[in-house]
């Protein structure tokens, strides 16, 4: 339902306090969202619909016929609550007024009745980085992975000097990143729950983006040992009984995740090997020979990165992460739709393409079960959601407790009519698999990533998953970025791309004011997406702006 | 039972093969742990005990009599397990001979029966900085609070350009720190538990380090809206409805967390003012601005600290963490005492000393109520105690979740045991009050600040209960630091502060080796504290090592 093209009522433009503009994204809806800046006053009049009797700000919903209480208030041809007072054609439609339903049951689900798989796409490609396991780097970056988050502090003084000695002499690096979490040690590494944030790590780690080169800095102490986070290839760490001072893990070759085995004597094999250095291995004596260690360590693995080069690569190399963050009402009306006809694009183009956020899919699991290419798809979408309800009741709270003050702002009322926008990234094609958090994805195609929404999270969980490139669509606005992997940012308003031309590096707003289709904008993303992949910068790239990593550990700490 | 002094047997320095060198914690003990670097070799004979039937690793437990299956072994007078199998004298007592005891249960605990309460010490006093609530700095930082990890990239490139441009003309000011964390949005923050890390940002951002000036980097969207985050005081951004694009939230004066009310017009109070800088503020044109108004407002900010004098303060004004990491079998032998001693003569001088750590105290609680000043006391502690109890059940965990690959390296067989070498860090006097975790300490004297016992969360939580002193002990070793207050790190062992000879702060290894007596070094580390309080920088601040803020978030994420 959601891909009917956007119904535009009114001209922009004109005076607001007479003439509104306004879309209605269903002809069976019975609210539209206000799109003129600034909102509009009362007088004003939507084309085809009622004269305004107070005051809607930009993005809030109008009522287009008169709702008495407790009526269906449809957008998006779905029910997005009902409302609480009578509300006359002409009104404001807010969250105070509106009740929000109930969430869809996860039994009795719709069985699949999948779209016909899309028609294939051929004649695009990028340029990016094959590396030795067939994945396709779109950067070219050193990450050093951390064990813990003792060691941070001795990382981050350690990647200043890189950056400053080293980076020059291997002009084909792109950067080094110190990958720094949280995780590691004063948590119960043995509960259930533990296995998502390590896997997450451990996935992290083979980033198409970072060449199969996997460099660990590890304390020595931590519940997270190397062998632990890169199972089952051993490195010469005890891990029970007595610690060995005769064994030196700094510079030791390990298989690392992609499984290579491990070359004798500290050299690995190119392209496709790891090591770690430890802080406590009994050779460090002062704390410039640890970093002499890790910047020893380092020059490794530059040597080789330094020798990769981009090549022609198809379409299907791309594993795009798509997620949205800072929403509002036109989220689901511009930038949102834009990436999803982007993302039929690119799944007919034989990509993978995840879509992700719990809570911003979990009033629309009927609409996702029916799209499931297959009933193990559906399963696997009920199997997640239903996980992730119980998480949240486990913490006294359920999927509504997204949304924002922002969302609010922006005229989002509640879940519903959020994820009704969010989950139209998706496109319109049949979903092809389904990943748990942290899990590397192994196929083609559409795939549901489950994570929360939270930006970072959702963000750190598709890295893991193998992402090569993000895209990321903001209503009210956010400078996010990865250090990790270029992220593409798409505005749905005219507003924010205008005040913040330097952070957003596409424009879905024309959208709205109709200078622009979903169709014009989703081709544009598309090659905006081809270009970044292949090495042009994006704004938050050219800041050097990034986010933390942020893992997602459902199980307790100690 | 602790405070007995240790009973070193054998001499160090003699051939470690044939004469053994170990300490038994307690008259009453049944094992004593080997001294010896390296440890000790079969046929090696301990003073007043048993000959070595096998190898004993450094730090680990010898059976100083026969221990038939079954039997109850004693470590600091306290039952730590009972033997799994028939242990000879002079065999190892490792992990996997050693069954763990239940946990002690939090019903029908001793009553209070505390110590009497210790003399008073006087004459001894610090250079600190008075800030205008009473409160002192031991350090004089400009802070940036964050209420969301969205303004985290700005925030990093505004931080490198304050450093680099404004804190050259602040003399007076030590450096300037981006308080970052993660929390903030994508989470349930209407949950109940959701309350530990608000109140833990609201309340690092008014440590006295930082002055009571408390500046805030906003995003504007966000679910730690800046009034949420600093109740009762009202700042101009709007929370509800529309959001007013004439409001100008850049540099707005509101009362901050010192309650102070703000001035109009964007200034604030001298020592005692917040302010907010928010992101997507609609004056906002272009990256640039975005970190111009940063600097703008950070410069108001620092003509006031620079003021800042240090002046003689007493003992009475320091408010110490303790806590240890990377623990080993000397922590309980050596630091862990020596910092008792020393937290003794700080609740003398009147000082605030917080113990934290909830599991490695849980195994103690019985002995934490006797020494509780006040029934309340010891309710506090049972309580604080079970809520944690039932957030490690939820997660299908409990406190033996706590000890690590290298606590088990360094001899710690289990929690219990860990428990008991932790506990001796509160000295010997009256418990005098509890806080739970992110509350802001308000009282004298010795209290346990409820925290989990991860070195970042536990240092992250006592920076909000106001500590402006931190002593950490570790025996593995650890290069932890904290931005924001000086963090003195003990080393249990002669071996790790040798090799770690610029990263440890103060070598209590000297005890087991028979060098130097508790007390000595006790007397060592509160002068070592008055000296960094006063301005002596540890080895972490010389480096620059510092760790990341690690919030407390029981609540889910969304």
């Amino acid at each position: 339902m959601t891909q009917d093209p956007p119904i535009p009522s009114g001209s922009t433009g004109t005076n607001a306090n007479r003439t509104g503009s306004s879309i209605r994204m269903h002809p069976a809806d019975n609210v539209a969202i206000v799109v003129n800046d600034g909102g509009l006053q009362p007088g004003a009049v939507l084309a085809d619909g009622p004269v305004l009797v107070e005051r809607v700000p930009q993005g809030h919903k109008v009522a287009l016929t008169d709702l008495p209480a407790g009526s269906a208030v449809r957008r998006y041809n779905v029910v997005i609550g009902h409302t609480a007072v009578d509300i006359a054609a002409g009104a404001w439609v807010n969250e105070q007024r509106l009740v929000m339903p109930g969430a869809v049951s996860l039994e009795g689900l719709p069985a699949p009745q999948p779209p016909a798989e899309l028609p294939p796409l051929t004649g695009h490609t990028f340029q990016g980085y094959r590396n030795a396991d067939g994945s396709v780097g779109t950067r070219n970056l050193l990450a050093i992975t951390t064990t813990v988050q003792c060691v941070a502090g001795v990382l981050e003084v350690a990647v200043e000097r890189i950056k400053a000695e080293l980076l020059p002499q291997y002009p084909n690096v792109d950067g080094v990143v110190g990958l720094e979490h949280t995780y590691g040690c004063g948590v119960a590494i043995d509960a259930p729950d533990a296995i998502i944030p390590i896997r997450t790590v451990r996935n992290i780690a083979s980033n198409p983006n970072f060449g199969g080169e996997v460099m660990v800095l590890s304390l020595g102490c931590e519940k997270l040992q190397p062998e632990r986070l890169f199972p089952p290839n051993a490195i010469p760490i005890k891990s029970e009984g007595e610690f060995d001072p005769s064994s030196n893990a700094r510079g030791t070759g390990f298989a690392g995740p992609l499984g290579v085995p491990p070359l004798p004597g500290g050299v690995t094999r190119s392209g496709a090997g790891g090591s770690t250095v430890m802080l406590q291995d009994e050779k460090h004596v002062g704390f410039m020979s640890m970093i002499d260690s890790i910047l020893t360590q380092a020059r490794v693995h530059l040597e080789r990165l330094n020798r990769r080069q981009r090549e022609t690569c198809p379409v299907s190399d791309l594993v795009v992460g798509v997620q949205c963050g800072g929403s509002d009402a036109f989220s689901g009306v511009t930038a949102n739709p834009a990436v999803g006809f982007a993302t039929d694009l690119l799944v007919r183009a034989g990509a993978t393409v995840m879509f992700s956020e719990n809570t911003e899919v979990r009033d629309a699991v009927d609409q996702l079960t029916r799209r499931a290419a297959t009933p193990e798809v559906a399963a696997a979408i009920v199997r997640e959601l239903g996980w992730y309800d119980a998480y949240l009741a486990r913490g006294q709270a359920d999927r509504s407790a997204n949304t924002t003050p922002g969302n609010k702002k922006g005229g989002l009322s509640n879940i519903v009519e959020k994820a009704m926008g969010s989950i139209v990234k998706s496109g319109t094609g049949p979903i092809h698999g389904v990943i748990g958090p942290g899990e590397k994805v192994r196929q083609k195609g559409l795939i549901f990533a489950a994570t929360p929404a939270s930006d970072f999270i959702c963000g750190t969980l598709q890295l893991a998953a193998g992402m090569n490139l993000h895209v990321f669509t903001t209503g009210r606005g956010t400078p996010y970025g990865l250090a990790e992997c270029p992220v593409i940012k798409v505005a749905t308003r005219d507003d924010l791309a205008r005040r913040w031309h330097d952070l957003m590096d596409l424009n879905a707003g024309r959208i709205a004011s109709g200078e622009a289709s979903i169709e014009d904008v989703g081709h544009e993303l598309f090659q905006l997406m081809l270009d970044v992949a292949s090495g042009q910068r994006t704004w938050a790239e050219r800041w050097k702006l990034h986010n933390a990593l942020v893992l997602f550990n459902p199980a307790p700490i100690t």
